[in-house]
């Protein structure tokens, strides 16, 4: 199977993105996870993006704060679909990191996620390597069948706390 | 090669999602377009989502506006990557849409591009389809290398009317 | 008298929810509350709301947070007024759950209130109830008049207060 | 039937509010319009709501913009439903009056649609009397339904369109 | 010399309003203060301002959060000058109240200060009360003076910070 | 009577700015217009606030746009109260102008009023002044019953209009 | 003298930034302009700012749109100060490039001007340059004055359209 | 080498400018700190302005909160570069403070950075003194070059991490 990048701009940023790769683990995706900067490492992160695809990744995640260049940095090297998180904080919490994202120009699509959104970039990236992959779309279905259950759970609890209001 | 659904809320979003349209006709990239309501034809939305990938669509792009609900509708009720459009109108010119497309719950996201992005949903969506496809892959860098070749040449114009300033 | 519907796209709405049931109860008016997600359990939030008028509800309230769908899918499978509540939290701290609540096309209205508006969404359903049930409006009268009074007493305070100061 | 009171803070927002006007009349609703200003006219606003109940009304719909003040101040004087249509123009194009209408505080909400969502607060006003009138939630069901065969209508007209791409 | 009523719409603005009422009493200048709702207490809101100017005000200052309106309901009842103080907290914390506050139509100002501006609201009605009053003039006059001299001192003492840095 | 300064920091200001010209010729309240800016023309902005009251004005009022500082620069000059009018235009179409005028620091308030504001600038200069000046209070007070009027007259077109709907 | 570098992102850009062109041409300020984009250039960007210095520029200019990453790229590349341009358009017509622009993460800067602020760009470079350039600092001096003397001109100007107001 | 001056509008900036004295320092680079307001001590604030070229200063920082005048005030007053941080706090939380600084009229020009940025102030302040100095230039180069060092250190603290996952 491809490998997945998560490429972060730093490292406060782990806390955070952590959440991707324990997805991907949980799914048995392989994954690699690195630290470089749009800003501070500019070389390092174009050569790995340009690199990416022969070195067998099939998506990148990027995640980063701010003027949040990193994911459009990447996906300006490489012609994998990137996924990028824009992380909270900043002029407006995220906001401006959310539209340093989302906002790329012709050409040059960044796929965005929610702010802070690591949990759901990693469910993004499976679901596009289970386009081919029967046995991950299976998996996929198998984990939107439990969150449907745990609704289920957390309304009958509901309903006891109801009978007590 | 899996087909592309492009699914949008009114007609009226057609000007802008003919973009998407042509840029996967270039590419030979098989697709159907629909018009699906998230609000005014909600079964027929969620069951064309449901039985999108036995029907071979591997990515479907969602082009919404205002309280964009349609790609987080069609994404609750599929495993298929989705790729959302915000629309520009509303509240705050595309800024609500944005919001509404971006800010999906944990398990299931939204692979959202720029307001109006109708051209980089399509490329997205070649990008998800080349992770596995290798000759997709080979037109998407020649695209990506045609970009480079037009700067240049843009530039090259530029200084012409650089000395006439 | 018809039941009202209290529905929230999760358990961790509920602390805040939970005041719109205390103000219902209060007052005497039936109703029920369920966690239903628009994204997580599509299909089931979809057939409550189909059969929500002949299994005796006359309003609907929806609490969900961020790219807040919830009210809006409910709308779109029933002929009840629905009263959105958008939640506090999101890319600019509950104004994306509110420009996704209210910014509703044509034909498929939310009666959006405040962020976090639960009480008031009470107060809201009571309201469209005592249309044509006066001793429901009777209770509203006096629950009015109490406010007048409360203020009085307040403003009373202040003076003392301000003796002081 | 109860009448539904359609309340606009200026002559100039005859041309948006008409639309829940003609709404009413095609489902043969009571109703009536006046201008009355929560800034010029406050004794005015504020009687026509103390009275609303009393003269027959079972829905009160207003529409301001800037410093949205009207459907508030109504909301203040009366116990009936207020539905509040905020205005575009302005600070932030409406933002300012969709914040004005519907940030309430606790005990006197205000029934907030879209911006210059004139119709959709007639629908609202109507699925509210609906809520006790048999008749008039059929003819409401029965617009959804024509509302699904456009949509169907629609995307027939757009796979003509695509064969010519 | 004309007194200054100061206005709140709930006790819970009184820990920030009362720099306005600390700042007028060192100066000397008369006030009262008051709780009135625009909401919860319309027409004791609307009375007080219609008798303010015979009742002795020549100022009135006017402090509330979210949808703002009162403020805006005090001027639309009186042709004295009325101070608008948006408070934190809200949609946008305190964007909502300031758009809310200082937004009003034509023929009907609000003069408004900063969010949570109480000090600077007592400050602006001083300074409009010694238009005619050299003796408040010359007090205004001193205050400043004596800004200047802290911003000389607070100098000073950084002065000394820096040779430690 | 105390003059009324009119300042605007570009001519581009004065289409707009003259609405507050016009209601003062209006009112017989003596003014002067002048363009002065807080950055090209900083010691003349900066004396003309210094010798204002002594030159024989009561209220100054204030116009600019983008980075509005004028009215801010005028008032760290003055004891007078100093009146803003934020103007359209800029980042925010206003939004900066707005929040660069209103959010001033403790000590030195400027008297916002709404963007483009100019007329209501000038009532609100007029209210200063006719805090102690009975006849201008006078004619204060017969404006506003005009503005009534002309509602009525308006309602009153419009139940014509509605008569033929 | 060292040469500015005018990077632009599109030749769509040079109508707008064709000012800063014209204004370092009108004080004799070599300067080349090019077109290069961080997102479709991506390595003509990099060398082109790694190699600036030593080709003789002491100031970079970058203008661009959107999620405007342009001028973090090149200062990213170089230890030249890079002066950001931010252009309207995008998804809140330019609040989004102004925040890509400049939320800049520690040790790299990007001095950023206003929207569209191509002559502000020139002037900054200017002022730049000026720190150790005797004859350009009294140049910008000299348009300093006359930016004063015109404001002089307009305030003429304007007195006599007042007299017939 | 020619000296910066770092204005603050009040010592409550003091522990965030910090950064960039001690980045100053760090690289020997003179400078002097003050406290100045553009609205408290306008004079003062002007006077300092006129005066910092030929005192020796090369660039002036200035850093404001709310409607942050301090740093367009000083460049209406010199030619020297003025770099503007501002600060966090006020109706946005800085977004307000950042467009009060930014969005500077023509010609006079105010080079922004981050909210709080106090350390890439002092960063482009280095840059632009280094514009004609070597050995400055070849410190900044340097820093740049640790900058790469850390994000591999950290990179590979990463990895080990990873292991344990």
């Amino acid at each position: 199977m491809k490998k997945v990048a998560i490429i972060m701009g730093s490292d406060s940023d782990w806390p955070v993105v952590k959440a991707a790769a324990q997805q991907l683990k949980a799914w048995d995706i392989p994954f690699e996870a690195h630290i470089l900067s749009a800003h501070r490492t500019p070389e390092q992160a174009a050569r790995f993006a340009q690199a990416a695809r022969s070195e067998g990744f099939g998506v990148i995640i990027a995640a980063a704060g701010m003027a949040a260049h990193l994911a459009g940095v990447l996906a300006g090297n490489t012609t994998l679909p990137v996924i990028g998180i824009p992380m909270r904080g900043g002029a407006a919490d995220g906001l401006d990191a959310l539209l340093a994202t989302v906002q790329m120009p012709s050409g040059v699509p960044v796929a965005t996620v929610a702010l802070n959104g690591a949990k759901n970039a990693a469910v993004l990236a499976a679901q596009m390597l289970a386009v081919t992959d029967e046995a991950l779309a299976a998996k996929l279905a198998a984990t939107k069948e439990d969150m449907r259950a745990q609704i289920a759970q957390k309304d009958a609890a509901l309903q006891a706390e109801l009978a007590g209001l």
